[in-house]
C-alpha cells in the first residue's frame, strides 16, 4: 500500500516545509470523524513527534481509515504539507499503523515522545552514587535508598509537569539531578548547612509527582493529583516510607517533610509553609530556576519568529531575548574608535 | 580617672550580664542631653561595638561628660549593667575617649564596627583573579578591571546595605565574592551560558552601591541615593566607564546595564525591566537567595531567645527554625525499634 | 499573713475598679525581677483569670515574694489598683499560693482559665450522637468514631487557636460543634450534597491543631506544628486511622483528605488546594464564618470604650459597630409623624 | 410548509445529536445576514432554548426566510445537525414562526427560556410568610411589605445575573429564598444577633437588580446600572420607601442601608464598606456561597466531558470534582481486606 | 492668679523651646486624672493651637485645677518646657480659663484651631461665581446653587477629612476650589468635556463629608458616616435635592451621581465604580493630586529633622525630598567650568 | 490597467461599507502567498489607511500580483467588499502600485498613516517658547534647548507608544504639548512648586521613547527599548546632555533625573522610584491622565457598536459610556413637571 520511505532517517514535524510531499512516522494523538458541508464525512487527526504535532485531515477513504488506526498508535503516513491559517497542515494521501519492517527503512520509537536529551542510566548512576557517598546520617540514607528502588521505572521516565517545565520522558530525573547538583554547590560553599538534609530535599521534593501524574508517554493528572498534589502526596509518601525504618528520629523526618511541603516558597505558589530553615530555603530557590531555565530552553528553542525577542510567554510574563553570544565581534559598538 | 581595664581582652555587648558591673570600649552612636521630671539633666547615649548595641544613661557629672565625648567617638566606659523593660541598659559611672595606650589593656578597634568574618585581602584577590582567569573577551575584562582599580577602597569597606543583610564592613564584597562563586557554579553546570555575562552581573550588580550609600563605618543614603537609587546608578556608571573603552559592542553593553536593572528580578521589588535573559535570571536568584541567606544567618545568630524557633522577622515575613543538625541521635523517634 | 477574703465570691481582674483594693485569686502568667532607678529590685508580674489579664509590681519584700511564687501557680494577693497610661495596674501588698482552704472563701479554679460558655460534656454527647445517627456510610462512621475515641480528652479541652478565635479551654469543641450544626443545616437545605462527607469535613477539619498546639491552659504551638502546620497534620492523620480500617474507599478517603486540606479556601491563606467540591466549598464558608463571628463576639465584649465602634481590629481589618438592637424605639427617626 | 412534528414532546438542543434530521422549537436570538465567496448570500441565527444554545446555517431560500423570521421570535424549525470544529451545528432545511396549532405538536413555551426549577409561586409565599412571621418590628414589616408588594412582577421573574449565577427566569427569587432560609437557620443558631435585619438583608440584599438589569427573559444591564450599580442602587430604592413609614427609626435604617452596602463583603469586590456587624458579615458569606455553590451546580450539569474533572472555570479559578456519592462501594480500597 | 502676658502677641505650641517657661492660651484637647506611684493625683492634658499639640503635666493643686478646667476649654497657662524622651512637654505651674480681657494681652481665638491659609469669604465668593457663569444647564445651576445654599456654614468651616489631607478649618473648601480650578483648566484644554459635569463633579464629590463628620473644630465620624460613608451618602444627598428640581432629567442626574461614587477612582479605595466617563476620570485624578499635594505640604512643614528628606510617611509610603529651589547657585556641580 | 477613480477624493477604510466595489488607496501592512484546499496559490494582504485596516484577498492573477507588490507599498486597489464573520473583508479585482499622476485622482499620502490632528508646526513653536519665556535657570533653558534641537525630527514624527495611546505620526508631541501646559496650569495655581522643574519632567518624561522605538510610520521597539526601556534610557540621555553644559549643578540634574524615572509613579508600574518631589508627583499624574484621556477618546472613537457603552477595555479595566452631551433636553426627568 506504501512505498518505501526515501531516506533512512526519519522526518521530523519541526522539519516539515510547506508544499512539500512527505513519508514519515509518528503517532496519533487525537482522532475524530466529522462531516464536511456536503454531509461527506472526513478525518482530523492530530500527528506528533518528538519534535512537535501537526493538524491533520484525510479527505478520501476516510471510514477504511477510521476503522484501520486509532488515538496512540504510531503510523506511517504520506502526505502534503500546507500552509492553513499561518500553520502548518498535512493532507494525508496514505497512512497506516507501522510494522516492524519500518525500522528498517527508518522508523525510530524513539524518535516519537519527546525525551531529556541526557543519557537516563548516566543520571540514575549519578543519583544512586550521590545518595550513597554525600549522605552522612544511614537512616536518610535508607530512606532514600528505598525510595529510589521502589520508583526507579517512573523516575527514570517521568516528566516533571505536564506542561510548563521539563514536560518529556526523563524530565523528572533530569530535573532532579539538576537541582541535586546544585544543593551540593551550595552544601559546599555556604557554612553551616546540613548537606543530608539539601540532598534529600533534592531527591524528594518533587516525589509526589510519581502519584499524582499517570502515564509518562502523554502525561495527565491522577484524581488524587488534582484534590491533594504532589506537595502534601510527597509528604505523605516519605512519612510512610520513614515509618518503616528503625528509629527514624522525629524531628529530622518533620524536617524533611517541610523541605518538600514548603518547595513552592510561597503560601500562593501552593506551599501550606514557607521555607523556615535555610535548605528549605536553598531547595526553593535551586528548585524555581532550574524550572524557569528549563522553560527559558523550552521558549528560545520553539519561538518561530525572526525578530530579536520571543513571543510573549504567559507563565514566565515576559518575551525572552535571543541573545547572540558572539557579541564581542558585533561591528556596531558604544565608542568610536580612536585613530 | 579610671582604673585599668581589669581583663586583656575587650569585653562584647553581646556578651554583657544584667547586674555586673563593666569596664570596656564602644563607640557612641547617639548622644542626646536632656531632662529628668525634676528639671536635672542627664545624658542619654547609644553604645555600639560590633556585637551589637545598648541603650546607655549618666546620672552625674552630666555637663563635664556631655563637653568631653561625641558622636562617634570610641571610649573607654565603667558601669552597671541593668535590665529595663526586658532590655539591657547601661548606667554609666566613668566615661571618656580612648587613648593610645588603652590598646595595651584591651582596646581594640577592629572590635568596635561590625564587620566579615571573611578575609577582605583574599576575597579581593579571589575576585581579580576571576575577572582575569574566567572573562574571555578582552572588552569586558577591561571594563571589570577598569572598575574595580576605580573602587578598590570602597569595595574592600562597604557593606551591601544599611539594615537588611551584609549591613557590616566589608559586607559589599562578601556578597559579591559569593553571587560570583554561584554564577561560576551555574556557568560551569548549565549550558547555553554566557559566562562573561554572568560574571559581569556577579561583579557589578551592586556596583551602585558605592555611591548610593556613604560612610561604610556608619551607613547611610546620600541623596542622589534615595532619588535615583543603585539599580539604575550602577548601570549609568557602568555605561560611562564602558564609553572608556575603544569599540566596546553596543549590544554587549545593552546586556550588562540589563543584568544590572534586572537584578532585584520584579517591577515592583525595583528593578525597571524583569530578567529577560537565563544570565539575568541566574543572577536575580542567587542574588536574592545570598541576601536571604545572610539575613537567615543573622537571625539565627542574634535571636536571644531559647525557643527552638526565632520571633517573627519582618523582612522575611517568618520565623526561622532554630535546628540542630545532630538529630539523627534523637532519642524520640517515629518508629519503635523492632525487637 | 492575709485575712479571709471578705466576699464569698471571687473577683474577676475585668471587674476591678481604679483606686480600690481588692483581695482575690489568679494564676501567674510571667514573672520578672527588675531594678528600679535606684537599683533596688521589684518584682513585675502578670496575672490572670478567665476574665482577662492585669500588669502588677510589688515593690516591697521582693526577694521573699520573689521566692515563694512561680508563674503558672494560683495565687491570693491583696492590692491596690492604680491607672496606669489609661490602664488599669495593680500594686500589690500582699500575696501567696493558694491552699485549699481558698475554696471556702471563695477561690475557684474554673475562673482562672478561660474556658467556653457551653457545657463540654452536652457538646461532647452531641458530637457523638451526630456521628452516629447522620453518618450513613459504616466506613466514616468508623473513622469519626475511632478519631474521636482516641482524642477525647483534647476535644475536650483544647482551644481552637492561641489567638485570633475560640482561644480558650473547649473552644475547639465549641467550634466544631458550631460548623457541624451548619453543614447539617446545608445538607438539609440544598440538593445533591453528600452529607456523610460535611459531617466528616465538620468534625476533622481543625483535628490537626489536636497536635499542631500543646497545652490548653496555656496553648503554644509544637515544633511540628510549626514546620507541618494543622492542615497538613490533620490529613496526615485522618489517612494513618483510615488505613486501619478494612476496605477503606480509596476516593472516598481522597475526598476527605481534600476537605481538611482546602478548608482554609485559598493557596495564599495556607491550604495547598482550593476547594472542587461543593462540600468542601461549604465547610470552608461556615468555618470562615464561625472564626470570625468568634473574633467580633470577643471584640464587642471586651472593647473598654464607649464609642459607638469597637477601635480598629487588624486581624478583622475594621472596626466593629455595637449596634444597639431595640433601634426600632429610638427617639430619632428618618420621617416626622405625620400629624 | 413543514409536517407535523413527529413526537409530541419537543426536542431540546441540548439532547440533539450529530448526524441526524430534527424537528422542533426555539427562539432566534441572533440573526445575520452574510455573503459565501462567491457572493451569494446565507443567514446565520443562533436559537436557543431553555437547555442552551445553538449555531445555525440556512443556505437555501435565503432571502425569502431573512424576510419571515426575525430575533426574538419563536420558530419551529427541521435541520441536519452536525459537527463543526467539536461544536454541534444546524443546517436549516425548513424554518417559520411558531403558530398557536404547533402547541398540539410538541411546543411548549415554557421550555424556550431557562428558568428556575422550583415553583415560582411556593417561593413567593414563603418570602411573604417569612417576613410576616419572623419580623418582630412592625416598621420593618411594613418596609419589606412595601416593596415586595411594588415589585412583585420584577421579584418573580427576575434572574439574579446576566452570568455569572442564578442566570434564569425567577433566579432572583430562588436566590433570595436560599439566603433567606440560611439567616434564618443563623439567626437560631448563634446568639446576639437581629432576625430582623437579617432577614431584612436577605431579601433587600440584591433588590437594586431590579433597576440595574431589564428583561428578564433575555437580561442585560441598564445605562443606570452600569454606572451606579445595584449595590448603590438598593440602598437608595430601600432609603425611599423607608422614608415613606412613619417614624422609620434613623439608625435602623442605616443598619439596613449598611447590610446591602456591604453585602459584596470587600470593597475590591464593589462594596464601598465592609460588614461592620454581625448581621452584615453573615448576609455577604452566605450570599457569596448560594451563588458559588450555583454556580458549582450550573459547571457539573453543563460541562460536557467524560473527565473526573470538569474544565478550568475562570470565574470560580478552578476546575470542579465530579464526585460519585456512592464511593463506599468502590471496589478499589485503602487497605487490603484482612482474610 | 496670673500675671499678664509679657508680649501681645500669643506664643504658639511649635515655636516653644525646650527649658524656657512660657505664658500663653490653647485649647484643651484631652484631661486625665492620674495617680503617681506614691497614690498622689496628678492631672494629665493634651493642650493644642493652631500649630500643634503638646503633652502636658500639672504636679500641684491638682483637685482644684481638675475642678476648673474642661475639655474644649480656652485656657491661659505657665509653665515649663522640658524634653521628654526626645518629644517636647510642658510642666503647668498656673493654667485658668481665658476671660475677655485676654485678648488685650495677647489671647486671639484664631490661633487656637488649625485652619486654611486662604480667605474664607473669597473662596467662597469664587465657588458661586463659578457655578453661576460656567455652569450652562439652568438645572445644574439650579441644583448646585441649592445645595450651596442649605449648606453654606458647614462649606465654610468643615476639614476635607479627618487625619490625611487637608484636616483643618476650611480644608473641605479650601480642597473643593482647588479641584475646581483644576477642572476648569482641563474643561478648557481638553475637547469634548462636558463642562457642567466636571463643575459638578468638583463641588460636589465630596459633599457628603458634611454628614459623614461632626464638629468641624474637634471633627469625628458619625455613626452613619462610619456605615455608609462620604461616598454614597454624596450620592444620597444629592439625588434627594434634584428631586426636588422641576424635570431634571435622568440620565444628567444619573452621571452626576456617577462622578460621585467613582471618584475615589478604583474599588480598593472605596468607589463602587470605577470612572466610566472622561469627565469621572478627571475628576479623580485631580482630587488625588490635590490631596497628595496637601499631604507633602503638611509633612514637608511638620517635619522636625535636618535631614534632606522627612520621615517615612505612611499614608504616602515614601520619604520626601526636602529640595532647595535655588539649586542653580550650587557650588557643587556635574561637570568642571572649562577654562 | 485600472479606471481612473471616479470620486477626487480618497476613500478611507472605516467608510466603506459591505457589499460595494470600492477603488481607492492604502498602505500594504502584510503580504502572505497562501494555498487554497486545491492546492492553488491565493494572496492575503492586510491593507491600511489612517483609518484603520482591512483584511484583503486576491484569488486571480497571485503570482503576478504577488511579484509587484511588496509590504510597505502604496498601493490603489479595486474590489468588492464582503463580510467575514462580522467583519469587513476585501476581495480585491485589481491592484497596482501608485505613480505620481494617482495625486490627481485623489491619492493623499496625509492619508495613509493615523497621525495626530493637532498642527505639528505650531505644537513645536510652542514647546519652545515655553521653554524660551518659561524656564528662568539659564542652565536648563540650555539643556532643554539642546536637547530638543538635536532631536527635532523625531519630536515631530513619533507617536508616543505602540499601542495604548498617542499611537500616531506627532502622538509624542501631542502628548508632551498636553502635558506640559497642565504643569503650567499647575505651577501657577499651586504654590512653591519649582516651575523649571515641571517644564523640564513635562518635556523630557518621555524623552527615551525616541530611543526605545524606531519608524514612526510603524513603530516598534528597539532591543535596546526592550532591554533598557525609555524610562531609563531618558534618564541616561538627559544625564549625557547635562554632562555637556559647564557646570550644571549636581542636585538639580538628580532631580531631572528623579523626574524622568519616577513618571510611572509606583514601582509594579516600571519607575525604580516612586516620586519624592512635589514636581515629580504632578508630573506622574498629568503624564497619566493625559494618557488615559487619549485612550478613552480613542475607544469612544473607533468603538463599532450602537450600545450606551463600548465593549470591555483590557487596558482600561473597563467599558466607557458614550455620553450624550445635551441632555438637559432629554424627555425623561428624574421629577413630574409640576402643573
Amino acid at each position: 500500500m506504501m512505498l518505501s520511505c526515501p531516506s533512512s532517517t526519519m522526518k521530523l514535524i519541526k522539519a516539515l516545509e510547506v508544499n512539500q510531499t512527505v513519508t514519515s512516522y509518528a503517532q496519533i494523538r487525537t482522532k475524530q470523524l466529522r462531516l464536511k458541508r456536503n454531509g461527506e464525512p472526513y478525518l482530523r487527526l492530530v500527528l506528533r513527534d518528538r519534535s512537535g504535532q501537526l493538524e491533520t485531515k484525510i479527505w478520501n477513504n476516510v471510514e477504511d481509515c477510521d476503522g484501520r488506526i486509532n488515538e496512540g498508535d504510531h503510523v506511517k503516513y504520506q502526505g502534503l504539507v500546507q500552509d492553513y491559517k499561518g500553520a502548518k497542515q498535512l493532507v494525508v494521501e496514505k497512512i497506516r499503523k507501522t510494522i516492524p519492517e519500518d525500522r528498517v527503512s527508518g522508523f525510530d520509537e524513539n524518535q516519537i515522545i519527546p525525551r531529556t536529551e541526557h543519557d537516563v542510566e548516566k543520571m540514575w548512576t549519578r543519583l544512586q552514587s550521590v545518595v550513597t557517598e554525600h549522605v552522612s546520617r544511614p537512616c536518610i540514607r535508607e530512606l532514600l535508598g528505598n525510595i529510589l528502588e521502589k520508583n526507579e521505572e517512573k523516575i527514570k521516565s517521568y516528566p516533571a509537569g505536564v506542561e510548563i517545565h521539563h514536560n518529556y520522558w526523563g524530565g523528572f530525573l533530569e530535573h532532579v539531578i539538576s537541582v541535586l547538583e546544585s544543593v551540593l554547590f551550595f552544601s559546599k560553599n555556604y557554612p553551616d548547612l546540613d548537606k543530608d538534609l539539601l540532598i534529600s530535599g533534592a531527591v524528594l521534593h518533587d516525589i509526589g509527582k510519581l502519584e499524582e501524574l499517570i502515564n509518562p508517554e502523554n502525561p495527565a493528572y491522577t484524581t488524587r493529583g488534582r484534590l491533594i498534589g504532589h506537595v502534601v502526596m510527597g509528604a505523605v509518601l516519605v512519612r510512610a516510607e520513614a515509618s518503616q525504618i528503625t528509629d527514624f528520629p522525629t524531628t529530622l523526618l518533620t524536617q524533611i517533610e517541610h523541605l518538600i511541603l514548603s518547595h513552592q516558597g510561597q503560601l500562593e505558589w501552593g506551599s501550606p509553609k514557607k521555607p523556615q530553615t535555610m535548605e528549605a530555603l536553598i531547595l526553593h530557590y535551586v528548585d524555581d530556576l532550574d524550572a524557569k531555565l528549563n522553560r527559558f530552553h523550552q521558549i528560545l528553542r520553539d519561538d518561530p519568529g525572526d525578530s530579536d525577542f520571543t513571543s510573549f510567554d504567559r507563565y514566565l510574563g515576559r518575551m525572552v531575548f535571543k541573545s547572540n553570544h558572539s557579541l564581542c565581534q558585533d561591528s556596531e559598538s558604544v565608542t568610536r574608535r580612536s585613530k
